[in-house]
């Protein structure tokens, strides 16, 4: 690569988490299924993480608004559970324990086949960060489990703000002490990257088409001139000349 | 060993950092000798780096007792620099960029010889973190320096509060949802220990007999019946069944 231009600037990556480094809906749904079919329950495991994921944002959206102060995603993650386990007809099934051990799924996501060799690669030249809505137990209970060899752990519990919200880059770029255009946010969601570049920060777009299955209809291509548009962490760390 | 004892329940090791993992005293003396004598001046480098050290709890205490807002170390470091290079009559000797330079020498601290080696062992087994004064961007600088394998950065910054203080050790352990007694404070320091016992947490003391020079005369032995005392971090390895 002749120059990396702008993003020779760039001291620490920071990585949007659920989708772009780990495979929530796979593992989530590997887990229910086998959970419940165990109890000779039938259950359509990607439907259910389809259903769980997607009182994700109406969740946090009553903490961004101020309906309720910071809360941490387990507290969220917990709350959507009980609805759809309700709408699935399971209510039932499992006790408490159960049902929080089901509720730590998220932090046991498995990372795409990419992302440690991916992060391994990039680790002597960058910080490596989570820039997730997950809180610090979540993401550090993930690393452990999926061997992701994070720096740092800042996002949403560090900034008690929930992205897309600013203070969530802001706040994480300073606690490195860094001016926003040394970071770079690593993500698979176009939205995630508006936000980020709003502030300052380099971006740039993972493509993951299988994130929410087959038939997967947003996220596909990058909507903006993302800084780096990449189909790996490998081809990320190729695009940075690492 | 037979037993494990209460020390079973542990998942996170945290750490004190400035003299327990790195040798602040040995790095300082060794950058400030060779920056200064560049400069055609002769300075006692370990005088300097303990005229500095002596300036740490006073800083702290100005925001441990409410009258100032809680700021990161390294702004209380630059303030101390200041008072600490004009007592040396070397207040003209740097620019504000150079001193500014000067002052993250605290971010390129070289561990001690054990304790790369033992934080690699621990590391598969317990959750590793800081639980230092220093803040967020200093502890991941000095991590990518190196090489210390963290897991997460915890202590000041993200509780907002400084050592000895009860919240320091409390909110550390509140940010991986772990019980007090699940956590073990890693500290060459007693008194360090004595505020972390006092919170439920577990104690280890690693004796580090030169942390303060040949001639040093605190805190060479436990002065409590600390859950376990090791002479380095591979001892404690080895103590911990690792």
């Amino acid at each position: 690569m002749a120059s990396l231009g702008p993003v020779s600037r760039v001291r620490a990556l920071l990585f949007d988490v659920f989708g772009t480094v780990v495979d929530w809906r796979g593992t989530i749904a590997t887990e229910v299924n086998g959970l419940f079919s165990a109890r000779g329950h039938s259950v359509d495991g990607t439907a259910f993480a389809d259903a769980w994921r997607a009182q994700y944002q109406p969740a946090m959206e009553t903490v961004r608004s101020g309906a309720r102060g910071f809360v941490k995603l387990d507290v969220l993650h917990r709350e959507n559970l009980d609805t759809v386990i309700r709408s699935f007809g399971l209510a039932d099934v499992l006790d408490a324990a159960e049902l929080d051990d089901l509720n730590r799924v998220w932090h046991r996501l498995q990372p795409w086949s990419d992302a440690v060799p991916g992060l391994v690669r990039l680790k002597p030249r960058y910080i490596l960060g989570t820039l997730s809505n997950g809180h610090i137990s979540l993401m550090v209970n993930m690393a452990k489990h999926g061997g992701l060899p994070w720096d740092v752990i800042l996002g949403a519990e560090v900034a008690q703000a929930y992205k897309p919200q600013a203070e969530a880059y802001l706040r994480s770029a300073a606690a490195l002490d860094l001016p926003p255009d040394a970071c770079m946010l690593v993500a698979a969601h176009n939205s995630d990257l508006v936000a980020a570049r709003q502030v300052g920060y380099r971006t740039a777009f993972i493509r993951r088409p299988t994130e929410h299955g087959p038939n997967q209809t947003v996220d596909l291509e990058p909507t903006d001139d993302w800084d780096l548009v990449a189909d790996s962490f490998i081809d990320l760390a190729r695009a940075l000349d690492v």
